[in-house]
C-alpha cells in the first residue's frame, strides 16, 4: 500500500515527479505477444498533453515516449516494460515561493504531515503529471483489450452547469472540451470563457464506456469488478465521486423500475434495460459496462485566498504558475487508461475461475 | 484477486454462503493486545440482523458470532482470528425453483458465466448474509479505532425520495431506517407503505463520517485515501455510486467556491471549510472525512418480472423468498464496519512513512 | 506480510491455536468445478495426525474435517473454501508452567518480543497443529493437480545419520518412518530407539518430487518457482534449509560436470540428466522437480536444560508434555502440501503469460 | 506474481534486459527522509560489475546510476525511487547465433516455453545484469538499516572444494574471490586457474551475517523472516541451496545438541550458542543472522556441449561470448542486497504488531 502500484495481474508502477528529471512507469506481468510501437503509446500521451487548446495550461510539453524495457521486435517479451518520459519545461523557479506555504485545496499540507517535508516543485508527486505513466500502460492495455474487440471511450459529459444532450462520438475529438455534443461545447465555451476572465475554474463529469467485456470478469466480494473501476477512478486526482450505470439515481428508485429483464436475444442471454451498468454482483454481465466520475474544479486559481504558511501564520496568497482551467478535457484519457488496466487485471484474473477451463487451456 | 480478501495490513478473508453451515472471517494482521470480546462483535452484527422491523426480512436468526482463534485472555494475540457464524434457519427449499432460471438484477447469471454453476440456496455467496464477516471484523477495526479517539458514524440519509434535513446522532437508532431526523423517518414510514403494499422496493443513500482521524493516512497516486474508501464502499452488494466530500455536486461548481482555505485555530492548521470530506491529494488532513453511497433497491421484488431460464427460454417469475424491501437501515453497520477497515489498513500502512518516527520507533 | 497468508492466486489463510477451540483454514481462489469430499481431505490430515506410531506423539487426536463453505452438490464453487477441525485433547495444565519462562530453541520468547505475550498453552501458534489448515488446504491442491496428470511424493531421505540408498515408493508408508528404503528404516529405528532412551530428538531431510509439471510455470526474476518453493518449505516450523535439484552439492562441481544437456526424445526436447531439479531460470523445464528440506531436531527434549525465565533469571528447567522424538514422519505430508500449494498458485499464475493463449481462451 | 516485484511494504520492481536501452528499479514505499546519494548506490554497484579481475567477466561495464525520482535536496521523499543504468557495451552480435538454440542450463528454452519467444541477446531478462536493480536498491536499503546500527555482510565461503577456515573481514576486498581468509584465496587462485585452462567454471557458497537486528522481526507461519529470506535469495539467479543457521547440519544433529540455551547477559535474554542463526519460530531473536546460499557452477562454459534448436534437432555447440568463470565474487553484493531488501520489509511490516506501540506512535 505504497501507493504506487496498481493491479494485480497486469501491475503498473509508476514514478516521477513534476520537476525531476522525468515520469515513467513499469509494467509488471503484461502477457508476451502483444504488438506494440512507441509511436502507438505516444498517441494516448498526446492526447493528455498540456497546450492542447487555451482551455488547457500553456505549458509546452512533448512528453515523448521512450521504450526502455521489454519490447522486442515489435512485441511485448512477457517482462518488465519500462517507460519513461524526460521533463523537459522545468520551471521550478514558478515554484520556490510556494515550498513555504500550503496551496489551498491542494496535497501541500497533507504531504507535509505525512513524509515530514515534500517536493513542492509544481506539486512534485502530487502533479497531474503523475499521469502520464497511468496514459503510457494504459495505451498496452488498451492494445491488449483491442486486439479481444473491447473498446473504451470516455468523454466529457458536463462541465459546471452545461450537460451533454446528445452523443455523438465523432464530435469528442472535435472540440477542445472532448465532450461529445456540439451543442454543448458551445454552451460550455461561453460559460469557460467566463471562468477564465474571473480567473476562476471549473468541474465537471467525465462518462466512460466498454463494449465488447465477456461476461463473468470481476470477482465475488472485496474484487468486485464495480468496486475495482471505483477505487482505480478514484485514485485520479480530483475525482471526488464515481458510480457505476444510473448510479446515485437509483437511490431514487424502486425495484420495478430499476431490475433489468433478462431476455433472449439472437441465442445469448441479454438484458432488456442496462441500468445496472453492465455489472451484477460485481461480475460483468456481457452488456456495456459504463460508469462516471465527478471531478472538482482545479484548485489552482488566481484569485487572492487565505491559507497558512509552515510557521503556523495566517496569510493571504495568489498563486502563479500555469494551470488548467479545466481538467476534464486532458483527464479522459486518463479515465480511459485507468478503465483499460482495470479491465486487463479481471480479464486475467478471470482465467483461473474455472477448473474446466484450466484443464483445456493445459490440454490436460 | 479471488476477491474474498480485503486488506493489505489489517487483512480479512470472508467466508460463507447464505445456506451452507456458516459465515465467518478471519483476520490476519490484527495487532495484538487489543481488549475484545464475543459480546462486543455480537452488538454489531445484531445491528446487521435481519427481523428487526416490519421493514427488513421476517427472518429469524440470532447470528451468534464464536471466536474461534486469536484471542487470549481477553485480547487479540497479533495471529489470525477468526469468528464464525453457524447459520439457521435456512429454508433451502424456498430457493428450489431459482436454479433453473436467472432473477434480473441479481448475479444468479453471471455467478454461472463465471464459474459454470452456482450454490443458488439463497444467493448463495452472493446473499446479503457475506457481510456478516465483514461486519464482524469490522467490530474489531472499530474497537482499535475507538482506542486512538477515532469515531465512524454512518446513517441513512435518504430513501427514495425523501432525505434527511436535520442531523440528530441519537435519533439514528431510534426509528426503523436508522435515519437522524425524525420528521424524515415519518415521511420515509409513509412511502415505503405504500412500496409495500405494492410489494415494490426503494433505494437510499447511506451517509458516514469519520472524526478524530489523524492527517498523513493514505498514500499518493493508486492507494490514495479516498480511492480505498471508494473500493471498500463499492464492494458492498447494491451500492451503485460513491461520493467524498462534496462529491458529484463538485462538477458544478468553481474553484473560488469549491477550494477550502487554511487557517490556524488553536495553535493547528485547520480548514475553514471541508467541501474535500477530510482528503486532499488522497491524504486526511486530520478534518472529518464524509463519504456516501447509493444504493439500489432490493431487486427481490415479489411482482411477475421477465427473465430466461437456463435453457435459454424466455420466461415470467414470481419470486419468493423472505427479503428486505429496504436494504438500507441493516447496511448502516456495514458502510461502519468497511469505513473502519480501511481506515485501520491506513493507520498501519502509514507508520512506514517517515525515517525519523521509524528510528524513534526502534529507539535507535 | 501479516503471516499467514499463503500464494497469490490460490490463496489460504490459516488459523488456529493448539489449544483453542479449533484449526482451520479458508481457500480464496479455489477454481470452480474440482470434485472433493471430506473424506479425500481427511485422509491427508490422518497422515498428519499424531499418534501413529511411538516415534510420535502418543496424543490423541482425530483431527476431523467440517467443509463449512464453497463445495456444492460434491464441487468447488469457486468461492472460499473454509474448512475447521475442533481442537479435543487440549490438555492446558500441562503447559501452564511454561507460561513464566522461554524454552530452548521454541518460539516463546521471540513471540513475546514481537507481541507483547502469548497463548502459551501447547505453543498457542507456533505449535505444530498450525500445519492441519496446510494439509488440509494442500488435499484440494493435490486434488487439483491430480487431474491435471502431476504427482507429488514426499518422504524421509534420512535421520540422524542414516540416509536411504534405495527407493521403493512402496515402502514409504510401510514403515514408521515414512522411508523408502525398507534398511534404512530398520537402521534408523535402532538410532532412534538409542534416542529415546536417553529422551534426546533426531533431525532429518525430506525429499520430494514432481512429476508431470508442464513447463513454463514461474517467473523470472522475483518470482521463481524455486524461490517460491523455497519460502514454502521454509516457512514449515523446523525447517532450516532447503534446496533443488542438487543443491548445496553444486557448490563443489564444475560447469561441465553441473550442465544438463537438451535432447530430443520422442520428438519433445529433454534434457539428459536433471541436475537442475527441473527448474531453469527460475521456470518449469518440463522434468521432474525435486527439493529437500533439512528439519531441526525437535527441541521439546526431556533431559534438564538452561534458560531464563520471565523475570530476568537464569534458571533450570525439565520441560514435560507430549511431544515428537521425530517430525519427519509427519512432516512429510506437509511438505507435499506446500509444494501443491506453490505449483497450482504457478500453474494459475501461467495462464496469463501469452496473449495468443488469452486470446484462444477467450475465442477472440 | 508476475515476478519482477520483491516486498510488501519497501517494494521494489525492477526491470530491463542485457542488451536494451538499460536497466533500472522503481522503489515503491521507501519511507521519507533517509539520506542518500547517488555516489552511494554507485559504490554498492561497483562491487557488482564486470571487469573487476581476470576471473569476472572482461566486459567493461561502467554502469553509472541515474537517480530518476524520490530523492530531494539529499534525502529520499517517501515516493517512488527511480534509479537506472544506461546499457553501454551491448555487442548483439555476440548472441544472433544463440536465438536459434538453447545452450544447456540457461533459461533459453524455458523463456521460449513460457512466453513463446524471447529476448535472446545476452540472455535478455534473465541475465545477470537484471541484479544491477537489485543492488542498487539494495544500497538504500543498506543505508536505512546502517543507521538504525544493522549491518550486513556477506562474503565467499568456498569457492569448488576449497572453503574458508578463518574469518578475516579486512580480508574480503583484498583479494578477487571476496574471500574473508587469505589461505584460502591462494588455495581457489590455484584451483580456478586450473578451470580456466580447461575453459571451465566453478560452483561455491556465500555466507552472510546480519548484526544489530532486533528481536521480533518476522511473522508466524508463513512469512517467517527465514522463509522471506530463502525467497529472496533463491531467487538470485545459479542459487541452488538456501540455509539458516547451521542449516543442513541440523538433519544430522540431536535436539540437546542443536537447542540453543538462553541466559541473561547484561541485563538482557541472550542465547548461549546460535545454532538457530538468529531467527526462532520464524521471528529474529536478537542475535547474529546467518544464511548460506549454494550457486552453481557458470553454464557458460567454452566446451563443445550438446544440446537441441528450434528445429527439434540434436546438435552441438560451442558458446562464446563474454563470461564469468566464477559468480561468487560479483554475487557477494546481491546476497547482501536481498538480505538488506527482506529486513527492512520484515522493520516496517512489525511496526504494527503492537496495539500498545501503536497508540504509542500516534500519540494517543
Amino acid at each position: 500500500m505504497a501507493g504506487s502500484i496498481f493491479g494485480e495481474y497486469f501491475r503498473i508502477t509508476t514514478w516521477g515527479e513534476s520537476h525531476g528529471p522525468g515520469i515513467g512507469v513499469v509494467i509488471d506481468g503484461c502477457p508476451a505477444g502483444i504488438p506494440i510501437t512507441a509511436e502507438e503509446i505516444q498517441e494516448s500521451l498526446n492526447r493528455r498533453k498540456p497546450g492542447q487548446s487555451k482551455y488547457t495550461t500553456p505549458r509546452k510539453e512533448n512528453d515523448l515516449v521512450e521504450i526502455m524495457s521489454g519490447v522486442f521486435e515489435g512485441k511485448t517479451t512477457g517482462t518488465p516494460i519500462s517507460l519513461m518520459v524526460r521533463n523537459e519545461t522545468q520551471r521550478s523557479s514558478d515554484y520556490s515561493e510556494i515550498a513555504s506555504y500550503y496551496r489551498p485545496s491542494h496535497a501541500d499540507y497533507t504531504f507535509d504531515e505525512k513524509f515530514g517535508f515534500r517536493d513542492y516543485r509544481g506539486g512534485g508527486r502530487s502533479s497531474g503529471r503523475e499521469t502520464i505513466g497511468r496514459v503510457a500502460a494504459g495505451a498496452i492495455a488498451k492494445k491488449l483489450l483491442e486486439g479481444m474487440g473491447i473498446k473504451i471511450c470516455a468523454y466529457t459529459k458536463s462541465i459546471g452547469p452545461v450537460c451533454m444532450e446528445t452523443f455523438d462520438e465523432a464530435e469528442i475529438e472535435n472540440n477542445p472540451f472532448r465532450i461529445p455534443d456540439a451543442n454543448a461545447a458551445a454552451r460550455i465555451q461561453e460559460y469557460v470563457d467566463g471562468l477564465l476572465r474571473e480567473t476562476d475554474s471549473s468541474g465537471g463529469v467525465i462518462e466512460c464506456f466498454a463494449t465488447g467485456v465477456p461476461a463473468g470478469l470481476g470477482s465475488p466480494v472485496f474484487d468486485k469488478l464495480d468496486a475495482c473501476l471505483a477505487k482505480a477512478i478514484m485514485s485520479i486526482g480530483a475525482v471526488k465521486g464515481v458510480e457505476i450505470g444510473d448510479g446515485f439515481a437509483v437511490a431514487a428508485s424502486t425495484g420495478s423500475k430499476n431490475n433489468d429483464n433478462f431476455c433472449m436475444k439472437d441465442g445469448a442471454v441479454c438484458k432488456k434495460t442496462n441500468h445496472a451498468g453492465g455489472i451484477l454482483g460485481g461480475i460483468s454481465d456481457g452488456d456495456t459496462i459504463v460508469l462516471r466520475a465527478a471531478f472538482k474544479p482545479t484548485p489552482s486559481i488566481f484569485k487572492t485566498q487565505e491559507t497558512v504558511n509552515k510557521n503556523g501564520e495566517d496569510i493571504s496568497v495568489n498563486i502563479r504558475g500555469r494551470h488548467d482551467p479545466l481538467i476534464m478535457p486532458r483527464a479522459v484519457v486518463v479515465v480511459e487508461a485507468m478503465t483499460a488496466l482495470t479491465l486487463v487485471d479481471a480479464l486475467l484474473a478471470n482465467m483461473s475461475s474455472r477448473y474446466d477451463k484450466i484443464l483445456e487451456f493445459y490440454n490436460r
